[in-house]
């Protein structure tokens, strides 16, 4: 089977300086899936209240994410409000509830436990080893995480990154976590911890993916309207590991398509609020966004001088 | 004949976190002629006070700079001192002593008219003007401009920009000069008052050259040592339009191309204070930089899913 993705379903109220969106859809998990879901099968875990609508679940269901996994618990779903200024690559989180989410204990369906490709989205660490201990012998397992759990547990936050192939993070939690301010020297800093690749996103500015030995670097897509920036690095990684599940290939060179589908993911995704933009993507748009990434970026090689 | 750069030769200190670099040799003709002495004929128009010595005349005629241009006039040469905190992204100013640059009035050796590239670095746009008034018909003309000047002379500027064939500019300034927090929307404002292409200098997060129909991203190269950034913008371009002058290919893939070479001039700039570095780089190190930007943003094209 394909892709599991342990992480956030909530609800969202989000302002930025084009418009205001309350009360929507959003969530690390919510987020992932929907990217994932256009090129693999995704299984998801993740816990709601009984607030939450049926139409968002029928949403899900529609993209053919297996809801096996998404448990509906007493109380009210975990609710985030943030605001966006003119520079789009930070949020300022104006409020955090809970709820729901601190009675979570991830409990997989048997049929998730076969999952070839896991994604710890951004989430207590504590709960992505639980679920990191169910899945029995998946080919890859890649996690995000935040500076909230950077700081409050950092020891957990560690024995995740050790046992994972890839860690896909912010820049500035790159060098949080490392107290290295030279973001070549976090990345190996982190490598060193166990994993096999540490990609790092910039936002507007791209990802740049390190392993021991290489740097391959992917510049965003310039896009004349940014509406939300909300989800667009979970909408980076559905895209990144629904490519990698989907092709199977894990060379470097598969992986390096990855990151670049997984850009083509959030460049759309930023279009407008909660997940409206995905909600309205045809594979085709994928495809052709994939083929300007390669225009923008390519250059002629030289012989010599 | 070859290239003439208009600028500064000024006396810099600069205090980094790496350490402190006192009255060194600096100014944005300095680092942009050195920068295209590798490829190219450079001729430099600038003023200097009888404080200059003449090991630094020396040295840019060691790089085989026409120096016929360089004013020497009673008085103090320019001077600029300023610090970078972690964040090597932005110098803080702690002082400017402008000295010979207020009596500074270009007048161009006979022989430096002919030029078929003219590159009017970082100066007063009047002076820009008028040495772009003096040369009879560049090829190509390139510019770059500052933040006090967008406030300072934003008429005589723009009257520059008019007539340019390439702006070269920092990302802060091109939101700054159009009062647009989105790129792609800057990018086209200033492409709309006449220039055919425009640079986005973003430091350590690479280029974003724009056309009317058209964008380039390169990164900046991951570096694990950054010491001194001052000078990378003009050393940036001094590579670029080195490239250029060197090919006279002035196609969308030469330029592309020229890009990327002004890319590994300003990575190899940043490794020491002043211009240490370019005084012992050696050329193969600039072509094996080149395949080494080959490498980090390649990706294997799809043919479709």
């Amino acid at each position: 089977m394909g892709i599991v993705v342990v992480g956030t379903v909530a609800f969202d109220t989000v302002e930025t300086p084009f418009g205001r969106g309350e009360h929507v859809l959003g969530g690390s998990a919510t987020y992932f899936s929907t990217a994932a879901s256009f090129f693999s099968d995704v299984s998801l875990v993740a816990v709601v209240g009984e607030d939450f609508p049926e139409e968002h679940v029928s949403f899900l269901q529609s993209r053919s994410i297996d809801t096996a996994g998404l448990q509906r618990i007493p109380g009210k779903t975990f609710q985030w409000s943030g605001k966006y200024g003119y520079d789009l690559n930070e949020a300022q989180t104006l409020d955090t509830q809970l709820n729901v989410l601190m009675e979570f204990r991830p409990d997989l369906p048997e049929s998730y436990r076969d999952a070839e490709y896991l994604f710890l989205a951004n989430i207590d660490p504590e709960l992505q080893m639980q679920v990191l201990e169910q899945v029995r012998s998946p080919r890859l397992v890649a996690c995000d995480t935040m500076n909230f759990w950077i700081s409050s547990k950092p020891e957990a936050l560690t024995e995740v990154l050790r046992k994972v192939d890839i860690v896909v993070i912010n820049e500035a939690e790159a060098r949080q976590f490392t107290s290295e301010a030279n973001l070549v020297k976090a990345a190996r800093a982190i490598i060193s911890l166990g994993c096999k690749r540490l990609v790092v996103k910039r936002g507007e500015y791209g990802v740049l993916m390190f392993t021991a030995d290489s740097v391959f670097a992917a510049p965003a897509y310039p896009l004349e309207e940014v509406f939300d920036p909300t989800g667009a690095g979970d909408t980076f990684a559905g895209g990144f590991m629904g490519y990698l599940a989907n092709t199977g290939d894990l060379s470097d060179a598969g992986i390096r398509q990855a990151i670049v589908f997984g850009s083509v993911m959030a460049s759309f995704n930023v279009e407008d609020f909660s997940l409206e933009r995905m909600k309205r993507l045809e594979f085709c748009e994928i495809e052709s966004r994939f083929k300007s990434f390669k225009a923008l970026t390519s250059f002629r090689d030289i012989a010599s001088l």
